[in-house]
């Protein structure tokens, strides 16, 4: 991973191999990102995408095998158990331009990643919600 | 709805079951948000999509049944008449992680919906365009 | 393509028929935006969509008939051999909502596109990477 402070954001580079989730969960830490939001494109494989069953209270998750291109990544940044925590959903566009998508469990780069990280001032909380069985935003 | 400011923008959380575009809406006029931009991911149901046909100069509507990560929901928010107005795109994703998607005229809440909302300092009013039959920008 | 400035960004509406991507790079060009990101929604016909082949170190292109929503329109602004240019994907929605996307090529405007422009302060870079053959982000 690679970044650039320009202004009030950052833009950053994630490198071939790289796994999104845990790479954009340690730039945050290293960077005191206590609250914020992301958007990103590029390409990605080895993919765990999660759906939400509210009955069920858990997510069903599905691997995805070649590559596909981002199309959308975006989500926010706040503190879960006092560590950073991305939440991050995640529209993949594959070889035949077909889509797919669901909550970003972890993805490994492909030919690149690239991310628009802007830390708002301040901290944000998740807690646990009891109603839902999430992690939500603690406003 | 709950909401927190951070510097110059809103994190926002809509609570299970509220309307999501109306929820918006209301947010912006209480907080007097004459022009901004808007991201959100989440969950959603009751959804009514619209896809614009040109030549008929109307919207085509279409309802969706079940619970729909959204996978990306993006837009602005202008004046229309004098009143808040929130024109967003949306693009869901399904319990196989199928996707669809469209223009976002209504949803109920799912598990959690979460929204970064920038206001834009200044407003933006949109008029009804007759080429095209839409309130556009008036830029 | 008419712009309005609101803070630290552009409000952009693109006018029926313009080529997308060509507008918004002249637009980068004459407003001296050496870094930035940018979303946008909307809708398009003519579209040039593109994914890229890591082995074959190329893109596969496609191109779309019809008019379609567009769903999410995301990427960032540098200077490539000393021009800004525009990474954008896409997601597009059709008329019975179904999903396709990719890497934007090129696109014409149908009713509108809206574009929020956020430039960013400095400048930034893309260089050819020999590993991908691509111009990454020379971070």
């Amino acid at each position: 991973m690679r970044h650039v402070r320009l202004g009030d954001s950052y833009l950053v580079r994630l490198d071939t191999d790289e796994e999104v989730v845990g790479a954009i969960t340690r730039f945050a830490a290293e960077e005191k990102i206590d609250a914020g939001s992301l958007t990103g494109i590029g390409a990605v494989r080895d993919i765990v995408l999660g759906y939400f069953d509210r009955s069920a209270r858990e997510y069903l998750r599905q691997t995805l095998t070649g590559e596909w291109e981002i199309l959308s990544l975006s989500g926010n940044l706040a503190l879960k158990d006092g560590r950073p925590f991305a939440h991050l959903h995640v529209t993949l566009g594959g070889r035949e331009f077909q889509t797919l998508g669901g909550h970003l469990f972890e993805a490994r780069v492909g030919a690149t990643v690239e991310l628009v990280v802007r830390p708002l001032p301040g901290y944000q909380l998740r807690t646990l919600d009891d109603a839902t069985g999430l992690y939500l935003l603690d406003l």
